[in-house]
C-alpha cells in the first residue's frame, strides 16, 4: 500500500511531516511517497538523524500553497505544489491515498477538483471523531459545507453511518441528527426536512436512527454518528476544543497552588494526560473527506510527527476500509427523488 | 425590592423552590412572593422545618404549566397557573421581577405576551453566562431564536453589550459574532449580512465589535459578549455542558483508579469540585430574557434550593440594572431602516 504525503503542508513542516511519515512507515509497513521540495525534505531527513529508507521516496515539486492562498484556486493554480501533485498522483493510481496538514480549503476544494466525488454524492463531508463519555462517535460535516440541504443531510447520515461501521467496529451505528431538542418539530427548517428523511432511511431499516439529538446528550454517548449542518458541526468541534483547553487551564491551577497539591498531580500523573488527550479532537489522528473517490486526509495544521505517525495509519484504515464502494454501492438510497431529477435535467 | 417566585416550576418543585426562595430571602433581604399552590407551598414550608417567614407570602393559584402543554399556549389557556398568574403581577406592578424554573418555552411565550417586549425589540434572547479560560462570558442568544434575522442578532449584540457591562461589570465588553473563523466572509448569509451591521455599529463607537470568533478562541477568553443565532447558540451551550460531564466521568475516574490516585484525589479536594462546578453553566444561576419590558428569569428546572437562593440574588441585580431602560433609550440604533419600515407597514 502506498500513501502519498505533503511533506510541505502545516505549521511544522517539513520537518515534522517528514519524521512522522518515517517513523509511520517503520511502525505499519506502508510505503510512503512525499511531495514536496526535494532539497528541503533532504535536509529534514538529515535533521531527524536518519537516512531516507527504502519505501520512502520523493516526489520533487516546486511550489507550496500558503495560508493566504485564495483556497477555492489554489490548487488550480498551483499545479506544481506538494497539495496538487499529491492529488494528481492519488487520482492516477500512483498512490491509495492521500494526507496533508495543510490548508484544508485548498485540499477540499482541490480532492473536488482532480480525485472527483464518488458519483451521485452531492458534497464531500468532513468526519472527526469526537470524544464522549462512551467512547468516540463520528461528527459529519465538522465545516466543509455551511449552507445544507436536507438531501446533503441525509447522505452525511449514510455516509457517517458507513464510516463508523468501520472507524468504530460497529455493525449498527446509532445515528442521531444534530438539533436542539428531542422533539421532531425541533431545529431550523433544514432539520425538520431532513429529520423527514432520516426517518424514511431509518423505517426502511438502512440506518439505525434514533432521531434528533442535543449536543449534551450526543456527548454523553447516546449516539456513534451525529449528522450536522457543517456550520453547528464546527461550533460543536470548536467548542469541544474550547472547552478542553478551559479544562487543561483549571486542572493546571488545581495542582501547581502548593506542595500537597502537587503530591496530588503526582499521584495522577499519567491520567491527567489521558483527559488531556481525550478532550483533544486532533488527537485522533487524520480525519477523511468522506464521499470523495479515493481516500483523502486532512491532518491537523499544527501536527507533529506522532500526528503524522497515526495518519499513515489511519490512511491505511481508510484505504482498507473500501468506503467508495460501499458509498457508490448505495448511492440510490442516498439521493432525493425530487433533487436527484433536478440535478439530471440540470446536466442535460 | 419584591421577587414574585414560580413555586410549581421544575423538576424538584416545590420544595426545592420554596426553600431556596426563603433562603434568598433570608440572604439578601428582598421580599418574596410564591405563585402556586397554597397547601402544596405550607407543606413545603413545614417539610424545610421552617415557618413562613414575614416578607414571603404565597398567591394562591389553582393550575400547573406541565411539560407536555403546548409552550406556545400554556399561558394563555392556563390563566391561573402559578407562572401566568406571576407573569401578570410583574406586568401589573405588583412585583419588581419574575423568576420560574418551569418550562423555558412556556415561560419565553408568556413574558412576550404579558409582559411584552421592550418597544422596538424584535425577539427576546435567553443570555446565559458561560465559562471561559479568562472568566465569564455572556451567550446571546442561546436557544429562544432559532430562526434569525441580521437584526435580531444587532440587537442581541446591543442588549448583550449593556448586560455584560452590569453582569461583568465592563466599561466597554468586547462583542464578537460567533462564527466558524474569523474571516468577514465566513459563516451563512445570515451572518455576513450581520457582520455588516455590527461592523457599523462598532466603527460609530456604539459597540466595542472585534468581529467574528470561533467557540474555541470565545472559551479561551476573546470576547466578553459572544452573539449567535439561537441554534449555534443552543449547540455551544449544550457542548459545554456535554463537555463538563465528559470530564466529571474521566476525574472522577482517574481519582478513583487505586489508593494511591485516591490520595492524590484528597490533596486537590476543593479545587475538583471548582472544575466541575466552573464547568456547568447552571452554576451561574438564572438567566434574563434580555429584551422583555421587566425582568423575567429562567432558572434550570433541576435547580436545588441553592440555584433559587442564587436566583434571588440574580433577580435583584435585574431589578438594579435598568437594563430595559437603557434598550429602550438606544432603541433606535438596533433597528435596521429596511425592516423598520417593513415593520411599520405591517402596522398600518
Amino acid at each position: 500500500m502506498k500513501i502519498i504525503i505533503d511533506a510541505m503542508g502545516g505549521d511544522n513542516a517539513p520537518l515534522e511531516i517528514v519524521k512522522g511519515a518515517i517513523q509511520g512507515h517503520k511502525d505499519f509497513g506502508a510505503e510512503i511517497i512525499l511531495t514536496g521540495k526535494e532539497n528541503e525534505i533532504l535536509k529534514a531527513v538529515e535533521d531527524c538523524g536518519e537516512r531516507l529508507p527504502d519505501g520512502v521516496t520523493i516526489r520533487n515539486c516546486t511550489e507550496v500553497i500558503e495560508a493566504e492562498d485564495d483556497p477555492g484556486f489554489a490548487c488550480r493554480r498551483k499545479k506544481d505544489s506538494s497539495m496538487t501533485v499529491g492529488l494528481t498522483m492519488l487520482r492516477d493510481g500512483e498512490g491509495d491515498a492521500f494526507v496533508s496538514a495543510g490548508s484544508t480549503g485548498a485540499l477540499l476544494a482541490g480532492a473536488t477538483l482532480f480525485v472527483k466525488r464518488v458519483r451521485g454524492i452531492r458534497r464531500a463531508a468532513m468526519s472527526p471523531l469526537i470524544p464522549t463519555a462512551a467512547g468516540d462517535a463520528v461528527l459529519v460535516d465538522c465545516g466543509a459545507n455551511i449552507e445544507c440541504t436536507p438531501e446533503y443531510l441525509l447522505q452525511f447520515a449514510y455516509i457517517g453511518n458507513f464510516y463508523a461501521k468501520h472507524a468504530l467496529k460497529l455493525e449498527h451505528p446509532r445515528v442521531g441528527l444534530l438539533n436542539i431538542g428531542a422533539e421532531e418539530s425541533k431545529g431550523m427548517q433544514l432539520h425538520k426536512d431532513a429529520y423527514i428523511l432520516l426517518k424514511e432511511a431509518g423505517d426502511a431499516g438502512h440506518i439505525n436512527f434514533i432521531g434528533n439529538v442535543e449536543a449534551k446528550d450526543a456527548l454523553k454517548g447516546s449516539v456513534d454518528v451525529i449528522v450536522a449542518d457543517g456550520f453547528s458541526g464546527n461550533i460543536m468541534l470548536k467548542t469541544i476544543e474550547g472547552t478542553g483547553s478551559i479544562v487543561k487551564t483549571k486542572l493546571k491551577g488545581m495542582f501547581m497552588k502548593n506542595l500537597v497539591t502537587k503530591i496530588g498531580a503526582l499521584c495522577v500523573k499519567g491520567g491527567i494526560n489521558d483527559i488531556k488527550l481525550s478532550l483533544d479532537p486532533n488527537e485522533r489522528g487524520a480525519t477523511p473527506f468522506l464521499g470523495i473517490a479515493k481516500p483523502v486526509l486532512k491532518a491537523h495544521g499544527s501536527s507533529n510527527a506522532r500526528a503524522i505517525r497515526n495518519a499513515v495509519k489511519a490512511a491505511m484504515d481508510a484505504v482498507d476500509s473500501r468506503l467508495e464502494e460501499e458509498i457508490a454501492s448505495n448511492i440510490e438510497l442516498m439521493q432525493v427523488k425530487s433533487e436527484k431529477k433536478e440535478e439530471t435535467l440540470a446536466h442535460e
